[in-house]
Protein backbone atom coordinates (compact mmCIF):
# COMPACT_ATOMS: atom_id res chain seq x y z
CA UNK A 1 0.00 0.00 0.00
CA UNK A 2 1.34 3.60 -1.47
CA UNK A 3 -0.04 6.00 0.82
CA UNK A 4 -0.37 9.43 -1.75
CA UNK A 5 -2.16 11.65 0.99
CA UNK A 6 -3.99 12.07 4.19
CA UNK A 7 -6.61 14.70 5.90
CA UNK A 8 -7.35 14.70 9.42
CA UNK A 9 -10.79 15.94 10.56
CA UNK A 10 -11.93 15.72 14.16
CA UNK A 11 -9.67 12.75 14.88
CA UNK A 12 -10.56 10.39 11.31
CA UNK A 13 -7.50 10.50 10.09
CA UNK A 14 -8.38 9.92 6.08
CA UNK A 15 -5.71 8.86 4.25
CA UNK A 16 -5.40 7.59 0.27
CA UNK A 17 -3.53 4.83 -0.81
CA UNK A 18 -2.77 2.87 -4.09
CA UNK A 19 -2.58 -0.93 -4.13
CA UNK A 20 -0.88 -2.66 -6.31
CA UNK A 21 -2.61 -5.85 -7.23
CA UNK A 22 -1.07 -8.07 -10.07
CA UNK A 23 -0.77 -5.01 -13.39
CA UNK A 24 -3.66 -2.96 -11.78
CA UNK A 25 -3.21 -0.07 -9.63
CA UNK A 26 -6.51 -0.20 -7.03
CA UNK A 27 -6.86 2.97 -5.21
CA UNK A 28 -8.54 3.30 -1.53
CA UNK A 29 -9.12 5.19 1.26
CA UNK A 30 -8.29 4.13 4.82
CA UNK A 31 -10.00 5.86 7.64
CA UNK A 32 -8.55 5.49 11.54
CA UNK A 33 -8.07 7.14 14.50
CA UNK A 34 -5.23 9.57 14.29
CA UNK A 35 -3.87 8.36 17.94
CA UNK A 36 -3.41 5.01 17.87
CA UNK A 37 -3.62 1.54 15.50
CA UNK A 38 -2.97 -1.19 18.27
CA UNK A 39 -5.58 -3.52 18.67
CA UNK A 40 -8.01 -1.95 16.60
CA UNK A 41 -10.77 -3.79 14.38
CA UNK A 42 -11.37 -3.28 10.75
CA UNK A 43 -14.17 -3.24 8.80
CA UNK A 44 -13.74 -3.18 4.75
CA UNK A 45 -16.42 -1.42 2.95
CA UNK A 46 -17.52 -2.29 -0.35
CA UNK A 47 -19.58 0.36 -2.36
CA UNK A 48 -22.34 -0.65 -4.75
CA UNK A 49 -22.75 -0.54 -8.02
CA UNK A 50 -21.91 2.99 -10.58
CA UNK A 51 -20.64 4.36 -6.94
CA UNK A 52 -16.68 4.50 -5.89
CA UNK A 53 -15.18 4.62 -2.80
CA UNK A 54 -15.63 8.21 -1.60
CA UNK A 55 -19.54 8.42 -1.56
CA UNK A 56 -21.16 9.88 0.78
CA UNK A 57 -22.21 6.54 1.90
CA UNK A 58 -19.22 5.38 2.29
CA UNK A 59 -17.48 8.33 3.96
CA UNK A 60 -20.81 8.42 6.46
CA UNK A 61 -20.25 4.87 7.67
CA UNK A 62 -16.37 4.66 7.67
CA UNK A 63 -15.98 7.90 9.57
CA UNK A 64 -19.48 6.95 11.83
CA UNK A 65 -16.67 2.80 12.67
CA UNK A 66 -13.94 5.38 13.50
CA UNK A 67 -15.93 7.97 16.08
CA UNK A 68 -18.32 5.63 17.00
CA UNK A 69 -16.59 2.02 17.65
CA UNK A 70 -12.55 3.75 17.31
CA UNK A 71 -12.27 0.89 14.74
CA UNK A 72 -10.42 1.40 11.04
CA UNK A 73 -12.38 1.50 8.37
CA UNK A 74 -11.24 0.75 4.35
CA UNK A 75 -13.04 1.08 1.07
CA UNK A 76 -11.61 0.73 -2.58
CA UNK A 77 -12.86 1.25 -5.78
CA UNK A 78 -13.96 -1.94 -7.44
CA UNK A 79 -13.15 -2.68 -10.73
CA UNK A 80 -14.47 -0.57 -13.33
CA UNK A 81 -15.29 1.49 -10.99
CA UNK A 82 -14.44 5.24 -9.70
CA UNK A 83 -11.26 6.33 -10.60
CA UNK A 84 -11.18 2.81 -12.35
CA UNK A 85 -13.38 3.60 -14.84
CA UNK A 86 -12.04 2.72 -18.76
CA UNK A 87 -15.26 3.31 -20.54
CA UNK A 88 -16.80 6.13 -18.98
CA UNK A 89 -19.97 6.10 -21.76
CA UNK A 90 -20.51 2.37 -21.14
CA UNK A 91 -20.44 3.14 -17.23
CA UNK A 92 -23.21 6.45 -17.68
CA UNK A 93 -25.17 3.90 -19.59
CA UNK A 94 -25.23 1.29 -17.12
CA UNK A 95 -26.50 4.45 -14.47
CA UNK A 96 -29.05 5.36 -16.54
CA UNK A 97 -30.55 2.04 -17.02
CA UNK A 98 -30.48 1.59 -12.86
CA UNK A 99 -31.74 4.89 -12.51
CA UNK A 100 -34.65 4.45 -14.90
CA UNK A 101 -35.42 0.71 -13.27
CA UNK A 102 -35.60 2.45 -10.07
CA UNK A 103 -37.89 4.91 -10.59
CA UNK A 104 -40.40 2.68 -12.81
CA UNK A 105 -40.81 1.02 -9.31
CA UNK A 106 -41.25 -2.57 -8.01
CA UNK A 107 -41.67 -4.96 -10.66
CA UNK A 108 -41.91 -7.93 -8.94
CA UNK A 109 -38.96 -9.56 -11.23
CA UNK A 110 -35.10 -9.31 -10.28
CA UNK A 111 -32.94 -7.08 -12.41
CA UNK A 112 -31.60 -8.43 -15.53
CA UNK A 113 -28.54 -8.47 -16.46
CA UNK A 114 -28.38 -8.27 -20.75
CA UNK A 115 -26.63 -11.72 -21.59
CA UNK A 116 -23.96 -10.14 -23.43
CA UNK A 117 -22.56 -7.96 -20.26
CA UNK A 118 -22.62 -11.84 -17.82
CA UNK A 119 -19.23 -12.47 -18.58
CA UNK A 120 -18.00 -8.99 -17.48
CA UNK A 121 -19.81 -8.94 -14.42
CA UNK A 122 -18.65 -12.51 -13.42
CA UNK A 123 -15.04 -11.54 -14.16
CA UNK A 124 -15.34 -8.20 -12.06
CA UNK A 125 -17.22 -10.32 -8.77
CA UNK A 126 -13.49 -12.34 -9.49
CA UNK A 127 -10.79 -9.85 -9.79
CA UNK A 128 -13.12 -7.53 -6.84
CA UNK A 129 -12.44 -10.88 -4.84
CA UNK A 130 -8.46 -10.63 -5.38
CA UNK A 131 -8.22 -7.24 -4.55
CA UNK A 132 -10.09 -7.40 -1.37
CA UNK A 133 -7.52 -10.94 -0.22
CA UNK A 134 -4.64 -9.04 -1.43
CA UNK A 135 -5.79 -6.03 0.99
CA UNK A 136 -5.96 -8.36 3.71
CA UNK A 137 -2.54 -9.57 2.94
CA UNK A 138 -1.71 -5.75 3.17
CA UNK A 139 -2.51 -4.40 6.28
CA UNK A 140 -0.96 -5.97 8.93
CA UNK A 141 1.81 -4.37 7.21
CA UNK A 142 -0.04 -0.56 7.98
CA UNK A 143 -0.17 -1.94 12.18
CA UNK A 144 -3.94 -3.39 11.04
CA UNK A 145 -3.98 -6.66 11.93
CA UNK A 146 -7.38 -7.62 12.30
CA UNK A 147 -9.98 -8.65 13.54
CA UNK A 148 -11.87 -7.77 9.78
CA UNK A 149 -15.33 -7.23 9.29
CA UNK A 150 -17.01 -6.75 5.62
CA UNK A 151 -19.78 -4.42 5.00
CA UNK A 152 -21.03 -4.18 1.16
CA UNK A 153 -24.57 -4.45 0.25
CA UNK A 154 -25.91 -4.74 -3.56
CA UNK A 155 -23.09 -5.07 -6.16
CA UNK A 156 -20.71 -4.78 -2.39
CA UNK A 157 -22.86 -8.18 -1.87
CA UNK A 158 -22.18 -9.30 -4.94
CA UNK A 159 -18.40 -8.90 -4.62
CA UNK A 160 -18.45 -9.25 -1.12
CA UNK A 161 -20.30 -12.63 -0.63
CA UNK A 162 -18.28 -14.43 -2.36
CA UNK A 163 -15.57 -12.60 -0.61
CA UNK A 164 -16.28 -13.03 3.09
CA UNK A 165 -16.91 -17.04 2.04
CA UNK A 166 -13.83 -17.63 0.35
CA UNK A 167 -11.70 -15.42 3.36
CA UNK A 168 -11.21 -16.87 7.08
CA UNK A 169 -9.92 -13.39 7.93
CA UNK A 170 -13.18 -12.10 8.00
CA UNK A 171 -15.24 -12.65 11.24
CA UNK A 172 -18.85 -10.81 10.11
CA UNK A 173 -20.43 -9.31 7.64
CA UNK A 174 -23.30 -6.74 6.79
CA UNK A 175 -24.69 -7.80 3.39
CA UNK A 176 -28.18 -6.93 1.37
CA UNK A 177 -30.09 -5.36 -1.40
CA UNK A 178 -29.42 -8.70 -3.10
CA UNK A 179 -31.18 -11.57 -3.75
CA UNK A 180 -30.29 -14.85 -5.68
CA UNK A 181 -32.25 -13.87 -8.72
CA UNK A 182 -30.96 -14.79 -12.06
CA UNK A 183 -27.50 -13.22 -11.96
CA UNK A 184 -25.10 -14.02 -13.94
CA UNK A 185 -22.78 -16.99 -12.12
CA UNK A 186 -25.86 -17.86 -9.67
CA UNK A 187 -24.66 -21.30 -9.07
CA UNK A 188 -21.06 -20.42 -7.33
CA UNK A 189 -23.22 -17.13 -5.65
CA UNK A 190 -25.00 -19.54 -4.03
CA UNK A 191 -22.84 -22.19 -2.90
CA UNK A 192 -20.61 -19.51 -1.84
CA UNK A 193 -23.86 -18.26 0.68
CA UNK A 194 -24.18 -22.02 1.59
CA UNK A 195 -20.96 -22.32 2.85
CA UNK A 196 -20.72 -19.15 4.55
CA UNK A 197 -20.05 -19.76 8.45
CA UNK A 198 -19.67 -16.03 10.36
CA UNK A 199 -22.48 -13.92 11.42
CA UNK A 200 -24.19 -12.11 8.83
CA UNK A 201 -26.63 -9.31 9.27
CA UNK A 202 -28.59 -9.14 5.96
CA UNK A 203 -30.53 -5.79 5.51
CA UNK A 204 -33.33 -5.96 2.55
CA UNK A 205 -35.84 -3.43 1.03
CA UNK A 206 -39.48 -4.88 0.54
CA UNK A 207 -39.70 -3.17 -2.28
CA UNK A 208 -36.74 -2.84 -4.14
CA UNK A 209 -37.20 -1.94 -7.68
CA UNK A 210 -34.35 -4.17 -8.81
CA UNK A 211 -34.91 -6.68 -6.77
CA UNK A 212 -38.00 -9.34 -5.56
CA UNK A 213 -39.07 -10.46 -2.31
CA UNK A 214 -38.46 -14.07 -3.05
CA UNK A 215 -34.77 -13.27 -4.28
CA UNK A 216 -33.70 -11.97 -1.18
CA UNK A 217 -35.55 -14.59 1.27
CA UNK A 218 -34.09 -17.37 -0.68
CA UNK A 219 -30.54 -15.64 -0.04
CA UNK A 220 -31.18 -14.96 3.28
CA UNK A 221 -32.39 -19.02 3.74
CA UNK A 222 -29.16 -19.61 1.92
CA UNK A 223 -26.76 -18.11 3.92
CA UNK A 224 -25.07 -21.07 6.12
CA UNK A 225 -24.05 -19.16 9.03
CA UNK A 226 -25.78 -20.01 12.24
CA UNK A 227 -25.88 -16.07 13.38
CA UNK A 228 -28.01 -14.11 10.40
CA UNK A 229 -30.43 -11.55 10.85
CA UNK A 230 -32.60 -9.98 8.37
CA UNK A 231 -33.46 -6.75 8.28
CA UNK A 232 -36.42 -6.03 6.26
CA UNK A 233 -38.01 -2.10 5.63
CA UNK A 234 -40.32 -0.78 3.30
CA UNK A 235 -39.25 0.93 0.06
CA UNK A 236 -37.05 1.12 -2.23
CA UNK A 237 -33.29 -0.06 -3.41
CA UNK A 238 -31.99 3.25 -1.99
CA UNK A 239 -34.27 4.10 1.28
CA UNK A 240 -32.98 1.87 3.01
CA UNK A 241 -33.58 3.92 6.68
CA UNK A 242 -30.38 5.75 8.20
CA UNK A 243 -31.16 4.19 11.60
CA UNK A 244 -30.10 0.38 10.26
CA UNK A 245 -26.50 2.52 10.75
CA UNK A 246 -27.07 2.37 14.19
CA UNK A 247 -27.36 -1.90 13.90
CA UNK A 248 -24.21 -1.87 11.68
CA UNK A 249 -22.86 -0.42 15.02
CA UNK A 250 -23.98 -2.89 17.34
CA UNK A 251 -23.04 -5.85 15.21
CA UNK A 252 -19.43 -4.68 14.58
CA UNK A 253 -19.40 -4.09 18.30
CA UNK A 254 -20.54 -7.12 19.20
CA UNK A 255 -18.54 -9.58 16.72
CA UNK A 256 -15.41 -7.60 16.36
CA UNK A 257 -14.40 -5.87 19.34
CA UNK A 258 -12.47 -7.38 22.19
CA UNK B 1 -53.30 1.58 40.93
CA UNK B 2 -53.04 0.39 44.90
CA UNK B 3 -49.30 0.14 45.55
CA UNK B 4 -48.90 -3.33 47.74
CA UNK B 5 -44.88 -3.84 48.04
CA UNK B 6 -41.62 -2.49 46.56
CA UNK B 7 -38.12 -3.74 46.37
CA UNK B 8 -35.61 -1.48 45.49
CA UNK B 9 -32.66 -3.30 43.47
CA UNK B 10 -29.64 -1.49 42.33
CA UNK B 11 -31.55 1.56 41.88
CA UNK B 12 -34.53 0.22 40.05
CA UNK B 13 -37.78 0.59 42.19
CA UNK B 14 -40.05 -2.25 41.74
CA UNK B 15 -43.42 -1.38 42.91
CA UNK B 16 -46.06 -4.13 42.91
CA UNK B 17 -49.61 -2.79 42.21
CA UNK B 18 -53.16 -3.91 41.79
CA UNK B 19 -55.49 -1.93 39.46
CA UNK B 20 -58.99 -2.36 39.46
CA UNK B 21 -60.77 -2.98 36.29
CA UNK B 22 -64.76 -3.09 36.26
CA UNK B 23 -65.31 -5.93 38.68
CA UNK B 24 -61.41 -7.38 38.00
CA UNK B 25 -58.56 -6.87 40.18
CA UNK B 26 -55.72 -6.86 38.02
CA UNK B 27 -52.32 -7.34 39.40
CA UNK B 28 -49.17 -5.71 38.09
CA UNK B 29 -45.53 -4.31 38.52
CA UNK B 30 -43.85 -1.25 38.00
CA UNK B 31 -40.19 -0.70 37.17
CA UNK B 32 -38.80 2.91 37.64
CA UNK B 33 -35.45 4.79 38.50
CA UNK B 34 -35.53 4.90 42.51
CA UNK B 35 -34.59 8.84 42.34
CA UNK B 36 -36.84 10.34 39.60
CA UNK B 37 -40.06 10.46 37.70
CA UNK B 38 -40.11 13.59 35.92
CA UNK B 39 -40.16 13.41 32.07
CA UNK B 40 -39.41 9.78 32.36
CA UNK B 41 -41.17 7.26 29.25
CA UNK B 42 -42.59 4.39 29.85
CA UNK B 43 -42.73 1.03 28.13
CA UNK B 44 -45.62 -1.12 28.49
CA UNK B 45 -44.52 -5.20 28.57
CA UNK B 46 -47.37 -7.59 27.42
CA UNK B 47 -46.06 -11.53 28.59
CA UNK B 48 -46.57 -14.09 26.21
CA UNK B 49 -49.32 -16.70 26.32
CA UNK B 50 -48.86 -19.14 29.96
CA UNK B 51 -46.59 -16.42 31.33
CA UNK B 52 -47.51 -14.35 33.99
CA UNK B 53 -46.36 -10.32 34.89
CA UNK B 54 -42.85 -11.46 36.44
CA UNK B 55 -41.45 -14.01 34.18
CA UNK B 56 -37.62 -13.71 34.00
CA UNK B 57 -37.78 -12.23 30.50
CA UNK B 58 -39.95 -9.73 31.25
CA UNK B 59 -37.98 -8.85 34.09
CA UNK B 60 -35.09 -8.53 32.35
CA UNK B 61 -36.20 -6.35 29.44
CA UNK B 62 -38.19 -4.09 32.35
CA UNK B 63 -34.62 -3.67 34.35
CA UNK B 64 -32.68 -2.85 31.39
CA UNK B 65 -35.18 -0.06 30.14
CA UNK B 66 -34.58 1.30 33.84
CA UNK B 67 -31.41 0.81 33.90
CA UNK B 68 -29.91 1.19 30.12
CA UNK B 69 -32.88 4.29 28.91
CA UNK B 70 -33.49 5.52 32.45
CA UNK B 71 -36.86 4.70 31.79
CA UNK B 72 -39.94 3.12 33.44
CA UNK B 73 -41.80 -0.23 32.97
CA UNK B 74 -45.06 -2.10 33.57
CA UNK B 75 -46.38 -5.41 33.13
CA UNK B 76 -50.23 -6.62 34.05
CA UNK B 77 -50.90 -10.24 34.58
CA UNK B 78 -53.34 -10.78 31.21
CA UNK B 79 -57.00 -12.27 31.70
CA UNK B 80 -56.07 -15.71 32.38
CA UNK B 81 -52.87 -15.59 33.76
CA UNK B 82 -50.22 -15.42 36.52
CA UNK B 83 -52.38 -14.46 39.86
CA UNK B 84 -55.40 -14.51 37.43
CA UNK B 85 -55.32 -18.12 36.76
CA UNK B 86 -59.04 -19.32 37.42
CA UNK B 87 -58.85 -23.09 36.14
CA UNK B 88 -55.13 -24.21 36.78
CA UNK B 89 -55.85 -27.68 34.61
CA UNK B 90 -57.13 -25.53 31.28
CA UNK B 91 -54.12 -23.10 32.05
CA UNK B 92 -51.88 -26.67 32.35
CA UNK B 93 -53.68 -27.73 29.32
CA UNK B 94 -52.70 -25.11 27.32
CA UNK B 95 -49.25 -24.88 28.29
CA UNK B 96 -48.57 -28.23 27.79
CA UNK B 97 -50.40 -28.40 24.16
CA UNK B 98 -47.71 -25.04 23.46
CA UNK B 99 -45.03 -27.36 24.45
CA UNK B 100 -45.48 -30.30 21.93
CA UNK B 101 -45.86 -28.35 19.22
CA UNK B 102 -43.47 -26.31 19.87
CA UNK B 103 -40.91 -29.97 20.68
CA UNK B 104 -42.56 -31.48 17.63
CA UNK B 105 -40.87 -28.98 15.50
CA UNK B 106 -42.02 -26.51 12.54
CA UNK B 107 -44.99 -27.88 11.09
CA UNK B 108 -45.21 -25.05 8.32
CA UNK B 109 -48.38 -24.45 9.48
CA UNK B 110 -50.05 -21.66 12.31
CA UNK B 111 -51.01 -23.15 15.40
CA UNK B 112 -54.86 -24.29 15.41
CA UNK B 113 -56.74 -23.07 18.21
CA UNK B 114 -59.79 -25.88 18.81
CA UNK B 115 -62.80 -23.84 18.21
CA UNK B 116 -64.82 -24.38 21.24
CA UNK B 117 -61.77 -21.65 22.59
CA UNK B 118 -62.10 -19.04 19.99
CA UNK B 119 -64.65 -17.33 21.79
CA UNK B 120 -62.55 -17.06 24.91
CA UNK B 121 -59.18 -16.09 22.99
CA UNK B 122 -60.97 -13.27 21.57
CA UNK B 123 -62.88 -12.86 24.97
CA UNK B 124 -59.31 -12.89 26.40
CA UNK B 125 -57.59 -10.08 23.40
CA UNK B 126 -61.23 -7.71 24.41
CA UNK B 127 -60.80 -7.76 28.18
CA UNK B 128 -57.02 -7.16 27.93
CA UNK B 129 -57.24 -4.40 25.47
CA UNK B 130 -59.45 -2.62 28.04
CA UNK B 131 -57.35 -3.30 31.00
CA UNK B 132 -54.25 -2.39 29.22
CA UNK B 133 -56.33 1.44 28.59
CA UNK B 134 -57.20 1.46 32.13
CA UNK B 135 -53.51 1.29 32.60
CA UNK B 136 -52.64 4.35 30.48
CA UNK B 137 -55.18 6.24 32.28
CA UNK B 138 -53.53 5.66 35.83
CA UNK B 139 -49.98 6.22 34.97
CA UNK B 140 -50.12 9.89 35.16
CA UNK B 141 -51.53 9.92 38.59
CA UNK B 142 -48.29 8.22 39.56
CA UNK B 143 -46.38 11.01 38.06
CA UNK B 144 -45.73 9.11 34.49
CA UNK B 145 -47.12 11.06 31.71
CA UNK B 146 -45.81 9.33 29.05
CA UNK B 147 -44.61 9.64 26.38
CA UNK B 148 -45.58 5.58 26.31
CA UNK B 149 -44.50 3.07 24.14
CA UNK B 150 -45.62 -1.16 24.06
CA UNK B 151 -43.68 -4.20 24.21
CA UNK B 152 -45.22 -7.52 23.50
CA UNK B 153 -44.51 -11.00 21.28
CA UNK B 154 -46.56 -14.10 20.61
CA UNK B 155 -49.88 -13.27 23.02
CA UNK B 156 -48.13 -9.98 24.00
CA UNK B 157 -48.41 -8.63 20.40
CA UNK B 158 -52.23 -11.18 19.90
CA UNK B 159 -53.60 -8.31 22.26
CA UNK B 160 -50.96 -5.69 21.99
CA UNK B 161 -51.72 -4.97 18.37
CA UNK B 162 -55.63 -4.18 18.29
CA UNK B 163 -54.26 -2.44 22.10
CA UNK B 164 -51.82 -0.21 20.51
CA UNK B 165 -53.70 0.40 17.42
CA UNK B 166 -57.18 1.61 19.68
CA UNK B 167 -54.56 4.24 21.92
CA UNK B 168 -53.14 7.12 20.30
CA UNK B 169 -51.31 7.52 23.70
CA UNK B 170 -48.73 4.82 22.44
CA UNK B 171 -46.16 6.46 20.31
CA UNK B 172 -44.08 3.02 19.07
CA UNK B 173 -44.33 -0.95 19.67
CA UNK B 174 -42.24 -3.68 19.67
CA UNK B 175 -44.57 -6.69 18.32
CA UNK B 176 -43.47 -10.35 16.71
CA UNK B 177 -43.51 -13.71 17.03
CA UNK B 178 -47.25 -13.73 15.51
CA UNK B 179 -48.73 -14.04 11.91
CA UNK B 180 -52.01 -13.56 10.52
CA UNK B 181 -52.69 -17.06 10.14
CA UNK B 182 -56.25 -18.14 11.27
CA UNK B 183 -56.51 -17.24 14.45
CA UNK B 184 -59.79 -16.42 15.78
CA UNK B 185 -60.71 -12.67 14.80
CA UNK B 186 -58.49 -12.71 12.34
CA UNK B 187 -60.63 -10.23 10.36
CA UNK B 188 -60.33 -7.59 12.94
CA UNK B 189 -57.06 -8.27 14.02
CA UNK B 190 -55.87 -7.19 10.51
CA UNK B 191 -57.95 -4.54 10.49
CA UNK B 192 -56.01 -3.41 13.70
CA UNK B 193 -52.95 -3.87 11.94
CA UNK B 194 -53.66 -2.15 8.58
CA UNK B 195 -54.88 0.94 11.21
CA UNK B 196 -51.74 1.25 12.63
CA UNK B 197 -49.68 4.70 12.25
CA UNK B 198 -46.64 4.70 14.80
CA UNK B 199 -43.59 2.95 14.31
CA UNK B 200 -43.27 -0.70 14.71
CA UNK B 201 -40.05 -2.94 15.42
CA UNK B 202 -41.18 -6.65 14.18
CA UNK B 203 -40.13 -9.67 15.25
CA UNK B 204 -40.28 -12.81 13.60
CA UNK B 205 -38.18 -16.14 14.02
CA UNK B 206 -38.19 -18.14 10.62
CA UNK B 207 -38.45 -21.54 12.15
CA UNK B 208 -41.23 -20.81 14.86
CA UNK B 209 -42.80 -23.95 15.29
CA UNK B 210 -46.49 -22.14 16.08
CA UNK B 211 -46.20 -20.10 12.70
CA UNK B 212 -45.44 -20.10 9.72
CA UNK B 213 -43.44 -18.08 7.24
CA UNK B 214 -46.47 -16.50 5.12
CA UNK B 215 -48.20 -15.78 7.92
CA UNK B 216 -45.45 -13.82 9.48
CA UNK B 217 -44.73 -11.77 6.58
CA UNK B 218 -48.49 -11.13 5.73
CA UNK B 219 -49.04 -9.50 9.24
CA UNK B 220 -45.59 -7.26 8.86
CA UNK B 221 -47.43 -6.57 4.95
CA UNK B 222 -50.87 -5.61 6.84
CA UNK B 223 -49.08 -3.05 9.45
CA UNK B 224 -50.22 0.21 8.34
CA UNK B 225 -47.29 1.85 9.49
CA UNK B 226 -44.87 4.20 7.50
CA UNK B 227 -42.14 3.11 9.41
CA UNK B 228 -41.78 -0.94 10.41
CA UNK B 229 -39.00 -2.80 9.97
CA UNK B 230 -39.08 -6.92 10.62
CA UNK B 231 -35.98 -8.68 11.66
CA UNK B 232 -35.66 -12.40 10.72
CA UNK B 233 -33.87 -14.94 12.91
CA UNK B 234 -33.02 -18.46 12.65
CA UNK B 235 -34.57 -20.49 15.26
CA UNK B 236 -37.94 -21.53 17.05
CA UNK B 237 -40.52 -19.68 19.01
CA UNK B 238 -38.44 -19.50 22.19
CA UNK B 239 -35.17 -19.25 20.44
CA UNK B 240 -34.98 -15.22 20.05
CA UNK B 241 -31.82 -14.06 20.23
CA UNK B 242 -30.62 -12.25 23.44
CA UNK B 243 -28.98 -9.60 21.43
CA UNK B 244 -32.33 -8.11 19.51
CA UNK B 245 -32.76 -6.47 23.15
CA UNK B 246 -30.07 -4.04 22.14
CA UNK B 247 -32.32 -3.25 18.98
CA UNK B 248 -35.35 -3.06 21.28
CA UNK B 249 -33.21 -0.30 23.61
CA UNK B 250 -32.40 1.78 20.38
CA UNK B 251 -35.79 1.60 18.81
CA UNK B 252 -37.70 3.25 22.18
CA UNK B 253 -34.67 5.54 22.40
CA UNK B 254 -35.16 6.67 18.95
CA UNK B 255 -38.87 7.13 19.46
CA UNK B 256 -39.54 7.70 23.50
CA UNK B 257 -36.44 9.62 24.60
CA UNK B 258 -36.90 13.71 24.55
Amino acid sequence: MDFVGEINEKGVLEQRFDLKVGSEVVPGILWRPADRLEGVPTVLIGHGGTQHKRVPNVVGLARRFVRHLGFAAVAIDAPGHGDRVKDPDAAERMRGRLERQIAAGPTGRPFEIPPEEAKAWVERTKRGVAEWKALVDELPSVGLSGPYGYWGVSMGTAIGLPFVASEPRISAAVLGLAGLGNRPGRQAFEAAARSLRVPILFIFQWDDELMNRESGTALFDAIGSNEKTMHINPGGHVSTPLFERDDYDLFFKRHLAG
